[in-house]
């Protein structure tokens, strides 16, 4: 379908990070024009004067298939709440109710001007692709991997690793989900990588969390995480490292030196309480290709991006306590033209010839006046700002209404299986 | 009006914190009836049908006659904010700009679902009760009192401080606003409070914001910035302490043994990187009325509660490397019950004889499913789920829309004036 968006304020996140009124033209799938003024015809014309135009969000870590875990067991200890109530729920999760829970995720997606998720998941990879196709939204599936837990071996889990290397199907591309050094064989992360190298897929993992994984990590291996990860070779700007928080100056400058795509995770970082904040100005002044996520609403609770930009911007001045140390528009970076580096998509930007993954806002009261757009998407946006959004040339949502699902089906579906799944 | 809101998922508040799916009656401004069933007529019905009804939320400090610099300046160092940008806007900034940057404020804050706030203004205190009273919000105003800044004086200030004490009008009442103990005099700091208690006013101050103001008080009073003003007079419960954060744990013994009302301020301290993350877990423990709120938009960017909600709790778990510091239901009862009482006002709770203030929310995809409402509420709500809002017994937004106030010519005039102001 051809759309032209007329009259928006466009912030193009191009080489220059130009702020335009422009109009945007898509043909199928890409930006073709992006002009003062462009008089072509389009099926769908959208008027978005006083609107503003964006690339859309990247989610770069998530696990969509716990969306129907949110809230449930909320304020208990971490340990107690994993043992008592997470791990009985995922244990009784079935691929068919990781469908539903990705389509609910879609949809809170979508609404909050996310257009690519790169993800890890228990089980249901396929589901899950499946769900984003449906939806419309780009994803990046990677099935996780664990041979060091209680049932699992290396031979399972290698077995699992090639069973669920889909090849790409539309929107949806699947790598390769190694857990962490806590949860992985020095054999599994090893084997992981090199089929990950072979089938050229990318390497999905958690690093540096906890000060906990790095004393223990230290404590097997002599070395600290991303050293002893280096040492496997897994650590190349094909590999997507979320948290990395618990590090070193050594370790950072490693990240820089190899463009490393570093997946910042903010609010569940806090939620979960690990301590640590990522050092994101550090790597991002080091090279490092920084990113930003959610994690699964088990510990955020929310798949909102604005929220997770706002808190990543926050967080580094309260870090290092200078409120400019690092510039908000940086941050827009991150969630836009980083995360779309990291997954090697040409999307994240709003040019001639990119993928068009784009994000109308309509400034309510919060996002009034403009001084500033760009501190208004950092700053004060929210999802009640979000009234179109179009991934890949496609309209998901147009003027509020989800396009691609019947959300209200799904919203009844994913309330009425998460009963189901406790009652099992 | 008689308003009946039918089925909804009532999160009381009340001294049991019961969560009920029940009817709410509402006649004149208070709540008649909470029951099963209510089967009398009423003027406006609302079908709440899987909706929740909660108490309005109370943002305990913020500066609404600022909210026409949202983002104006943006990503300067501090000093060079202030002085080139902030300031020089304030100077040129008149008490009809103020009316119009407060019915700006007001919508955002229904939109939000706050219901109350407790302002501290610069200039325009009639004008922004005015506003309040308008939109049909719950106001308390303070001018700001300032007598160590330059060009004003202890007699000035003295007399700004009687003129502005107006009569309460309708929703708005008026307090006495010493700014803070580096702007004030030791003399004003003093008759500010003598003159509230004889005017039953309450004082609302900025207490221990930065490291810098305890360091600058204890160098000229030999004592922390608590026990200066506990000396002067000014600490008991009736006054309203904005900040709080470096505080001794001396300090927040007083402030229990005195009951204290203290206002987080968590996305304000962040942005401007004062260092400190206030101890809120240690204040609520010692007795302490803790509240929250958003401070500006100058340094937030938004008036959004829910967000400073999820902020607080998710600071305290950082602080203290412990996941279950606080629980997130006593994070709803800072914004509901604590900001009715450090106010003197009899809401924040929905129970039969209080004060009709309640808002509605419809949980969308990122309320999905509903486990637990109260987590829903705290980790997961955004403005886009609040869809009616009752203040006083008068329904201020109804199904999305502002009632009270001509949104659209509100946006387009703060717009237009945020403009006017700048070049003036």
């Amino acid at each position: 379908m051809d759309i032209l968006i007329k009259g928006a304020i466009v912030i193009t996140q191009d080489s220059k990070r130009r702020i335009v009124k422009h109009d945007i033209l898509i043909r199928e799938n890409k930006i073709e024009k992006v002009q003062e003024k462009i008089d072509e015809k389009a099926e769908l014309v959208i008027d978005a004067k006083n609107r503003i135009a964006m690339p859309g969000l990247i989610n770069m870590h998530t696990h969509v298939a716990m969306t129907l875990f949110r809230g449930y067991g909320e304020g208990l200890p971490l340990d107690r709440w994993l043992k008592e109530k997470i791990w009985p729920m995922e244990a009784k999760e079935t691929g068919a109710d990781a469908h539903v829970a990705a389509q609910l995720a879609m949809i809170e997606m979508i609404r909050s001007g996310t257009t690519a998720f790169n993800e890890m998941c228990l089980l249901g990879a396929k589901e899950i692709g499946k769900a984003a196709e449906e939806a419309g939204v780009r994803g990046h599936v990677c099935q996780g991997l664990f041979d060091l837990l209680p049932g699992r071996t290396i031979k399972g889990e290698l077995a699992v690793m090639k069973d669920t290397a889909f090849p790409k199907s539309g929107l949806v591309s699947y790598g390769v989900g190694p857990h962490a050094v806590y949860t992985c064989s020095e054999e599994l992360l090893r084997k992981s990588k090199e089929f990950a190298i072979k089938e050229k897929r990318k390497v999905h993992i958690h690093v540096s969390e906890t000060r906990k994984e790095v004393f223990d990590t230290q404590k097997k291996t002599g070395k600290r995480t991303f050293e002893y990860l280096d040492s496997l070779g897994l650590v190349d700007s094909d590999s997507l490292f979320a948290h990395s928080s618990w590090v070193t100056k050594k370790e950072i400058s490693l990240a820089g030196k190899k463009k490393l795509n570093i997946i910042h995770c903010p609010v569940s970082n806090l939620k979960l309480a690990t301590g640590g904040i990522c050092p994101v100005f550090e790597y991002d002044k080091s090279g490092a290709n920084v990113c930003i996520g959610t994690d699964s609403v088990a510990s955020n609770n929310s798949l909102n991006m604005f929220e997770s930009m706002k808190l990543a911007s926050l967080l580094q001045k309260h870090k290092y306590w200078k409120a400019d140390i690092i510039p908000y528009s940086r941050i827009l970076d991150f969630a836009t033209r980083n995360g779309a580096q990291a997954l090697g998509i040409d999307c994240g930007r709003i040019e001639q010839g990119a993928l068009a993954d784009i994000v109308l806002l309509k400034p309510g009261p919060n996002m009034t006046p403009m001084h500033d757009p760009v501190s208004n998407i950092i700053y004060a946006a929210n999802p009640s700002n979000v009234t179109d959004v179009i991934i890949n040339g496609r309209p998901v949502m147009v003027e509020g209404k989800i396009k691609t699902l019947d959300e209200g089906a799904v919203l009844a579906r994913a309330q009425e299986l998460s009963r189901e799944i406790q009652a099992r």
